[in-house]
């Protein structure tokens, strides 16, 4: 006998059993449905692309974490680190292709080489979705609009949405004569919630240079009100009214006429770190569980595929995290508890009965009924012991009698109620009626 | 300006624009489907493993075509080549958190290194079950029918299911002395269908160094009839019945009583390449292509785990090549044409309006009426050429007299038909019947 291999899998790597992949598809499932009741068209890229297309705007930090290696034919190759990237990439490659505005969503799995930690993996599942090819307040609007939906499709009952505009800090940046530091200046603040105010103005003055502007800078930042007089107060300081400024009151009024405007914050603090956004962006927090972080996040952007093309794309987009999504929810008790999608089991009380078994099962899924039929004549104790650690609601018990009689007995496993001597078609109708209720 | 990067992909690997992701989104809904009537449940495994849990059992052929290189922490990884492997793995490290007979489906991509051809991609989606810890009549004659089931949910009218019995062929292997080469002479006739009898001939003979063992077996797998005569023929080659006639015997039989045997062929020639298939093993051809070669393939064996553990877990399992099988539709012109998931787009005839269409939009939306807003005040033309592209059936007009009067004009997209002063109640119920009907 050869020697036996552990089996183990790659740090930061996880396998999914099937209570956990039920709720992760459920959750895939709901967040489909939303993003196409809205009209985003589903795509899929290659995993594998050339480094050069996936890294070559990239900071130092993606390019230690990203899974890069030469292939077979000696090229250079990477697996992709998120869907934003490679969405440029397609967009510019097939721009002749699509209709614009063109509106995608795609579901899939990015790999990064972080240090594994509590909620953070090396393969996880991203749920993005753009709208390319408008710049307007009604494309902005929808993008919250559906991020909104989304999380209301899953059964989350709180969660706060921080909007912020890239357009107006920069503006007010200007203004006060710090806006050839933005980008260093962003990213600093975007580090706010986590590492105190503090440490924030040490940096900032560092950039900066002049305890002045940090002062104005944290002024800025730290407002808090209410989103009308949040907005009249950046408005001001940015130096009066925009095109910027008319376009978040634009959003807000959209929000209030649906009223939804409750699930939203005017947040000065929130810059999302990655340069590429020029005009909102969010993110999202579980009200219950702030601590987390944000679950859902994104922006507009000016410009997508510049890498790759020189038409202009602006556009306007979101990430739903998967992942810390899940973590969250389990926290909250949130999940989807199911461990199959069984209805009923046909326990195998005769081996002999095998063919009784599976016409009865086929005759059950017919009328859209899902049905497990136990394959082996176990022990009664051990197929009972099957169903509940499944959660299968429905027993099925045909024995000589009933094969004869074409009858069986229907066992709710809940209650252990029995019913005795139906026909597949009453059986069948119990099990739908209980489904339906 | 920096140069610009020429936006391209890897030889071998794919993008999907919405028209194809649609139709494989759909595939793999209604796979699924039937997956889970059946009491399939799903898994998840990383895409990384180490390199010596994927490949310690493989050929030389799957090593060359494996994606293999070493992580950042020195580790051995390669990415999956199939999802069997990996599930060997999955069982043998989580077996005492699962239940037995525990069955699994897994649809996910894999990677192989191939030659890109016509059909061949080096990144492809395969749709697996397998029921492991039964040894029954009853799970394979299962695997079979959820076959069938899905292909018949696809909506392929017509496939055969080529079934064969490894055990069975090496009983007659040992009775006429050619046990001892029965690997090379399974991997040898495996090839019948593609290089010819008279090549099979050849080889065998250079296996078996026998011209009369070679006629024995070419006599063996060119037979050719009915299930029963062919079963007869072969039982009685390979020395009377046994187990694996009787096995062989069964699952006709309930294929009989469900009356689907008309799907099955037995055919002595299908003995599938792969070491561990003990039983029964099968290939499913698409009746009006068969050249484009098996569409979803499987067998039982005897011991799924053996290289990471001492139990021994039997098994039966089969899988869908997904991209094959899309090549096979859209030749035969059975592919899902969906463009989009929307049922009615709702124009922008004045920007003004947005606030206006956001509310129909969420309106048609609680009515489970899938809408897109277009989000700016383009020409009509460029906004109908847009509904045009991606096939929605129903446009809705709101103009500044219907936003004072609570009214829109819903259009059939298709007969250019126009129904005017609809309320949003009215247009809704136009849209669901037409929808449902």
């Amino acid at each position: 006998m050869e020697n036996l291999i552990q089996p183990r899998i790659l740090k930061g790597f996880r396998d999914f059993l099937p209570a956990s992949e039920i709720q992760r598809a459920s959750l895939i499932e709901k967040i489909t449905e939303v993003y196409r009741s809205y009209g985003f068209v589903p795509i899929d890229t290659p995993v594998l692309e050339y480094t050069e297309i996936l890294l070559r705007k990239s900071n130092g930090e993606t390019e230690k974490q990203v899974f890069r290696f030469e292939d077979n034919g000696g090229r250079d190759v990477a697996m992709r680190f998120d869907l934003t990237v490679p969405f440029a990439r397609f967009v510019a490659e097939h721009r002749a292709e699509l209709y614009f505005p063109f509106k995608r969503y795609h579901i899939a799995k990015v790999w990064r080489g972080e240090k594994p930690q509590a909620g953070r993996y090396r393969e996880f599942v991203q749920c993005d979705i753009d709208t390319v090819g408008s710049d307007s307040a009604a494309s902005d609007f929808e993008i919250l609009s559906v991020m909104k939906a989304a999380f209301e499709k899953i059964g989350v009952p709180e969660i706060v949405i921080k909007i912020n505009h890239r357009g107006i800090f920069n503006r007010f940046l200007a203004k006060i004569g710090a806006v050839d530091r933005s980008e260093d200046i962003l990213r600093t603040v975007d580090k706010l919630s986590k590492v105190g105010k503090d440490q924030v103005k040490k940096e900032i003055e560092e950039i900066t240079l002049s305890k002045e502007k940090t002062e104005l800078i944290l002024n800025y930042v730290s407002f808090s009100s209410d989103f009308q007089n949040t907005l009249a107060f950046i408005e001001d300081l940015a130096g009066g009214p925009a095109e910027d400024t008319k376009r978040l009151r634009d959003i807000y009024l959209m929000m209030k006429a649906e009223g939804i405007e409750g699930t939203f914050a005017l947040d000065t603090s929130i810059t999302r770190g990655l340069d590429y956004y020029t005009g909102i962006v969010y993110e999202t927090f579980l009200t219950d569980l702030p601590q987390i972080g944000s679950v859902c996040s994104g922006g507009r952007y000016d410009n997508l595929a510049s890498l790759y093309m020189k038409e202009r794309v602006p556009g306007v987009g979101a990430s739903i995290g998967l992942d810390r999504l899940i973590a969250g929810l389990e926290q909250l008790g949130l999940t989807d508890t199911r461990k199959s999608y069984v209805d009923a089991e046909i326990y195998c009380l005769n081996a002999a009965l095998a063919i009784e078994y599976q016409k009865t099962a086929t005759f059950f899924r017919s009328k859209g009924i899902n049905v497990e039929v136990f394959p082996d004549e176990k022990k009664m104790g051990q197929q009972y012991a099957l169903t509940q650690a499944k959660d299968i609601p429905w027993g099925i018990l045909i024995n000589d009698k009933d094969a004869k009689s074409g009858t069986m007995t229907l066992k709710d496993l809940s209650t252990r109620e029995q019913f005795e001597n139906l026909t597949a078609e009453e059986a069948a109708e119990k099990i739908l009626s209980a489904k339906h209720r």
